[in-house]
C-alpha cells in the first residue's frame, strides 16, 4: 500500500520520509468535512488549471509570510507534488541533447527525473559550502562554446538534501546575477524551508531573483504529509501561462484539485501553522537525539534544519563497504555516493536521516551503527 | 476557482462536465472519513508507486465484473486521471519525429496532450462506423515505407466523445490484430464505459486483446468526480513497470496516494455502485430530454451511452457561422471541425453536450438552439 515498509530488525536512516505519528490523520480529516461542508459539488469537479482560488489565496498569504515578497498568485502553479512539478518544469524548460547542470551532492531521486526529459546531467562545480557561482559562470561558457545548450542548474540551497547545509548568502546572489545574465534557470528544490530549528531560514533563490532565472518548488509533503501529492511552482507569469495550457493540464484542469482545496481549509483553519510549529519541535528533539546519540562514534554536525546528516565516516572506510555491516547490526543509511549525478564522490558520506523515527529508535540505531563503525 | 463557469445567460452545451447536483459530495465526504479511520498515517505518506493495494484489488474485481477478463492487479497502474495517464503513456511510447494517429472526430483535447510529446499527430481514415482497420492498415505501411515511426493510435471506441457511437465488434477484432501484427500500439481512451443507457457496451479492445498492442485509460471522472483527478492505465506488465520507474513516480511513489486509498473505500463500501446507478439513470434522462426537444429541430439518433450527441446540421448550414447565433439567443455548443487533428472536417455537425444541464435546462437549451436553426 505505500512506498516504503520497515525491514524486521532494521531501524532505517536511510529514507526521507516523515514519523508516522506526525501525520495529521485527525486534522486532515477535519479539514476535508470543512472543504465537502464549504465548496460542496465545486470541489469535485474540474478545478482552475493553475490550482484553487482559496488555495491560490492563503498560499501566496502564506509564501509572503514566512518571506518576505514571497510570491503573488500569478506566480504559482499548484502541483500534484514537488517531484510532479519537478517534472513539468523540466520538460518544458530541457529536452534531448540539452545538459543540466546539478549540485553535488544533491537530492538523488532528481536525477531520474531530470533525466527523464532526455537532456544530459552534468555536475556542477561545488564545494563544501555548495556550488561555486564562479566555477559555474566557467564550466557554462565552455559548454556553450562547445554548441551545447545549458538551460537549467537543479541545486537545494537550504537545508540540503543530503548534507543538511545552505549556500552562503553571497553565493546564492552571485548564483542568480549569473542566471539572469546567462539565460541559466535555476531550479531551486526550497521543499524544507519551514523546518527550520535554529533561526531563520536564509531568503530563497527565488525572492532574491524577483521572479526572473528562478523556478522554485515547493511541497506539502515535509509540512503536512506526503500522501497528499500537493505542491507548488514559483515561476515567471510566462512559464505558469505554458504550465496551465499544458495539453494535459488544459484537459483535466487542476491537477489535484479536491485535494487543493482541502488544504486551503487546513490552511485558513490555522491548522496549517499549528502543525508546521508542532513538527518543526518534533523533528528538532528528533534531529537533537540523532547526532547526541552519533557523536561517541562520528563527528557530525547538527543541521540547523531539514531532515539529514551527512556524515563524514573515519578515514580508510568506505560508505559502500559498511552498509552490510550495519545492516547486520540493525540498522541501515544511504551512502554518499548516491547523491552524486555520475555516482563519483562521497565514499566517505553517509546520510542519515532523522525524520521517520522517534528520538528512542534514532538513539538506538546510531549506537549500532556505532557498533559497525567500531574496529 | 473551477475550470468552466456558465456564461449569464447561455445554457452552455459544449462542456463535457458533469452536472453539480450528480456530485457525489456527501457521499465522498463519508468515504474520506471511512478512509482515515481505516488507513491513518498509511493514506497520508508516500504510496505504493503503482497504487494502493486496497484499490487495486478493488478495481481489479470491479474490472472484471464489468467486463469479463478486465484485468489482473498487475496491469494496472493509478494515474492522476485519465488526462494524466495518457500523457504519461505518451511520453513513454512516442517522442519527437514519431506519428501519432488519432481517430476522426474525436476528443479535442487529446491532441495537444499527445503532441506535447512531440510527435505529428495524422488522421486516421475513419467513416461513419469510426476507424476503418483496412484503410488503417494501408496507411501503416506507407507511413513505414516513409521511414516513419509510428508508434500510436488513439480513439475512444466506446459511446465515443464527439459521436457517442461505438466502434462495431469487426473492427474491433480487426483493428486489434492490426495492432499486435504491426506493433502499433491502441491507446484506447475508455472513460465512458459505464455510462451506458440501453443494455451492455461493447466488449472494450483492451479484453480482446488479451492485454498485449492494447494500452487502456480508465477515469472516475465521469462515474464518480472529475475534482479527485484519479484514473488508471491497463498495460502489459512491462510497461506498468516504466510507469513505476519514471523518475517523477519513483521519487514521490503514487501519484494521488490519499485520494486513491479514499476511492477504495468509496468502492468496497458499496457507494460507488449505487452512485454509477444513479447516474446512469439520471444521465439516460437528460440525453432523452436533449433529444426529445431537438427532433423538432434537428434529426438526432440516442447514443446508447456517453455524454453526447453529434448532430448533423440542415444542408448549407456550418458549424462556426451557427455558433454566435446560438450564443445570441442563449445557448452553445462545439463546433464540429474542433473534433478533426487538422481542423478540416465536421463543419456540418455540432456536439452537444447533455451531461451538464438538467432535464428542463437541456429542452430550454434545444428550444434556443431550435430558434437560431430557423430560417
Amino acid at each position: 500500500m505505500i512506498q516504503f515498509e520497515h525491514r524486521p530488525g532494521i531501524l532505517d536512516l536511510s529514507w526521507g520520509h516523515p514519523r508516522p505519528g506526525l501525520l495529521p490523520v485527525e486534522e486532515w480529516a477535519a479539514a476535508t468535512a470543512t472543504a465537502a461542508r464549504e465548496f460542496g459539488w465545486r470541489q469535485l469537479t474540474y478545478g482552475y488549471p493553475t490550482g484553487p482560488a482559496p488555495l491560490l489565496e492563503w498560499l501566496t498569504a502564506h509564501l509572503n509570510a514566512i518571506e518576505d515578497g514571497g510570491a503573488e498568485a500569478r506566480q504559482l502553479f499548484v502541483t500534484a507534488g514537488a517531484s510532479h512539478g519537478m517534472a513539468l518544469a523540466a520538460s518544458l524548460l530541457a529536452g534531448p541533447g540539452d545538459v543540466i547542470l546539478v549540485d553535488s551532492p544533491t537530492y538523488h531521486l532528481a536525477f531520474r527525473i531530470l533525466a527523464d526529459t532526455g537532456a544530459t546531467l552534468l555536475r556542477a562545480p561545488a564545494d563544501a559550502d555548495g556550488v561555486d557561482p564562479a566555477a559555474l559562470a566557467g564550466l557554462l561558457a565552455t559548454l556553450r562554446a562547445e554548441g551545447r545548450r545549458v538551460p537549467l542548474l537543479y541545486l537545494v540551497p537550504t537545508f540540503a538534501n543530503p548534507t543538511g547545509r545552505s549556500l552562503p548568502l553571497d553565493r546564492r546572489r552571485d548564483l542568480v546575477s549569473l542566471a539572469q545574465r546567462s539565460g541559466l534557470t535555476l531550479l531551486e528544490d526550497d521543499t524544507y524551508r519551514e523546518l527550520t530549528y535554529d533561526g531563520e531560514a536564509p531568503p530563497s533563490l527565488w525572492r532574491l531573483s524577483g521572479g526572473e532565472g528562478v523556478v522554485r518548488l515547493g511541497s506539502f509533503a515535509k509540512t503536512v504529509a506526503p500522501g497528499l501529492r500537493l505542491g507548488w511552482i514559483n515561476a515567471a507569469p510566462a512559464l505558469i501561462a505554458r504550465l496551465a495550457t499544458l495539453g494535459y493540464v488544459h484537459s483535466g484542469g487542476g491537477v489535484n484539485h479536491a485535494v487543493a482545496t482541502t488544504m486551503s481549509c487546513f490552511g485558513a483553519s490555522g491548522a496549517y501553522d499549528r502543525h508546521v510549529a508542532t513538527v518543526r519541535a518534533e523533528y528538532r528533539t528528533q534531529r537533537d537525539a540523532l547526532v547526541a546519540a552519533l557523536r561517541p562514534h562520528l563527528p557530525v554536525a547538527a543541521p540547523a534544519g531539514g531532515w539529514f546528516l551527512w556524515a563524514a565516516l573515519p578515514p580508510g572506510l568506505s560508505a559502500t563497504r559498511l552498509l552490510p555491516e550495519a545492516e547486520r547490526r540493525g540498522t541501515s543509511f544511504a551512502p554518499g555516493p548516491l547523491f552524486y549525478a555520475d555516482g563519483n564522490g562521497g565514499e566517505d558520506r553517509i546520510r542519515l536521516s532523522f525524520s521517520h523515527l522517534t528520538p528512542a529508535h534514532l538513539t538506538t540505531a546510531a549506537n549500532r551503527l556505532g557498533a559497525a563503525l567500531a574496529p
